[in-house]
């Protein structure tokens, strides 16, 4: 572990009420050299698959050796196993509820484990501040050197949480997926990925229909896009994205997280119509 | 003072216009190796009693010789006076208007300081930004090794400002509180504490009354509570708070901070009901 | 640079989708023992022009050779040049579009370097993410001990955008401004700096109107201002600014930024009127 080991830090506490500072207080007292850095604390209030794609969008761009604390937790005081990952030279903290559904279905090689030796918690942990008294305790430990394996039993990687996939595309070139995130500018990220998102824009009839809305516009870049108008563009992340130039997505299709978007007209021969970009 | 301070920001300064980040940067100016934990700058504007309250959940959890930077502050630029604490091997930093309540309620000895020695100040304060001007340079300097005996003179314990406290239960087995805070997802926290909350949450016979609601309807943890009902449970802090299961119980029951919350029913008979828990 | 070298971030990318955390990852990538102040992320949406003026606000404070990373970038993805400023031994990175105008207009001395290097860039930049792509791996390497002739090639000073500036006082007594910003306690921050702040404030006929409102009464604390009524008063920068105490002076007065406020009965004999302050 490094010097000064870095922990990334995503829930949904929100920051009115101080519960992020007072995990990184538990976590200096574990590990003194730990450095923190926010991924976002406004993950919808227990909206795990919105927090798993965000983590999902962030954690590569982070050096080997980071340790993410991620909670977001509608079954604190329950049932539900917290647990550890290695995957990818980074570390996952947090619960199995499938907030790291990403992580497991992409990287082919992932240890976990149980959280189970409460020597690595707080004294008498809460039934209702995981975050506080099992995770960031766990986290920081890891942080000071404590390895994966000493953290607690194995568990099997299959035995884990994974939140529903997408569907690929059907024969007569159509596919369905869903709105995933709605950003704070109000572009709308769709469940397509990066390939599939490739395909999409560069199948001359390919159409996207969500709520009453049909859209063939399509853009290389943001800026490039029409005013006033949706269209279609690949975000940051390669994703197929939808947005409106100077205007909130969001807002003027009414659409929200979960809604059902469809594309129609795929051109399902790969490569035949690319052109360089 | 350690190598690598911590200092821990708690304001109602908001995050839209840089007044935190403008703090940081005046503090590592003068103490170089400084670490900024923020625990939050979202305090409701003003308000120095939930201010006081976040303080009271966050400080026991940070390290031995971090120093609290408070600043929730109505009265700058009036007599109000500019203190400096150290109560349990830690500091606490900000004006003297009831911000430092629990400190002063809970910790046996507290050595208080008026600051009063403007060679640790910015040169030619304003009236309007205390805590760029003065409360962060002399957190910093603290920081930076300076000693709180040194940074003023000193303050008659007595003489600080506490806001006023709670009553003791009555004979009858009632007892009247408020509502400290509404947290993130609309819990209510009560001013009753761990130990009343205690024999709240086990006299069978106890009820709640805020507003028109009558709650006898309690829990050990809050996903052990009932759906859809507002109950009773102790918080990660120990106090005696109100929850409504996947929604807010701020806005269910029309509460907010100040108002007046009832227990009646309570057994007087310490322990004789308690089961292990 | 430092052995901790300080990276300042602003930006309008928001706290909810992460963005922020995600350009710490790559820069701890590249500088790792980089350290990071956020000023603020809310920043209005594409508000170049409120990006600028907090950034004003905000960067003397911080020691020489902090770099800000500062990205509010309506045009990503565009024409738009990428930059590197060096100005009063500090750094700046971001577009040329006017967020660095008053850095232009108060530095007697910048260089400046366009950020044209793609091997200081992360391999395949985006076209819709260039904080994360192009303006955090240039800061980063920056921090790393790059230096800034080297990260790209050099600049006229004299062709950067800055946003148009403000009039000098009419003959007649009378000049004319806008709002500059409103902040998180609806205090309105007028064009007027310190110089004519005081002007103004020491004028004793210095009438104030902001579309239908007249104001004249001044105060020299924000504490002192009269209670129920908008007053003028020097800010913490030195700004001439606009409260009313208790309440928000933008909602009261229906006021927002980029609104014409304009000073008549002004005494254009400097120093006349003075008194000690």
């Amino acid at each position: 572990m490094a010097a000064s080991p870095v922990i990334a830090l995503l829930t949904d506490f929100g920051l009115e009420d101080g519960y992020p500072g007072i995990m990184k207080g538990v976590m200096l007292g574990i590990a003194p050299k730990a450095r923190f850095i926010d991924i976002t604390h406004l993950v919808p209030e227990q909206d795990v698959a919105t927090g798993a794609w965000i983590l999902h969008t962030a954690w590569r761009y982070f050096p080997t050796g980071t340790i993410f604390l991620s909670v977001v937790d509608p079954g604190v005081g329950t049932g539900r196993k917290p647990i550890a990952l290695r995957a990818d030279e980074r570390y996952f903290v947090g619960p199995d509820n499938g907030l790291f559904s990403y992580v497991l279905s992409t990287v082919p090689s992932v240890t976990a484990v149980l959280l189970d030796r409460d020597e690595y918690y707080l004294p008498n942990p809460s039934h209702t501040f995981h975050g506080r008294d099992i995770f960031a305790p766990c986290a920081a430990h890891l942080a000071a050197g404590v390895t994966l394996e000493e953290l607690g039993s194995p568990l099997d990687r299959q035995s884990l949480t994974v939140i529903a996939g997408q569907q690929p595309p059907a024969g007569d070139g159509s596919v369905v997926g869903t709105i995933l995130h709605s950003d704070h500018f109000g572009n709308l990220i769709t469940s397509f990925g990066p390939i599939l998102a490739e395909e999409i824009l560069w199948s001359p009839a390919s159409i996207l229909t969500i709520g009453g809305t049909t859209i063939s516009a399509r853009a290389a870049t943001f800026a490039a896009g029409p005013v006033g108008e949706p269209f279609m563009f690949a975000d940051s992340s390669g994703h197929l994205a939808i947005a409106v130039r100077g205007a909130s997505a969001a807002a003027g299709l009414d659409v929200r997280r979960g809604d059902q978007v469809r594309i129609s007209g795929l051109d399902l021969r790969p490569e035949s119509t690319r052109k360089g970009k």
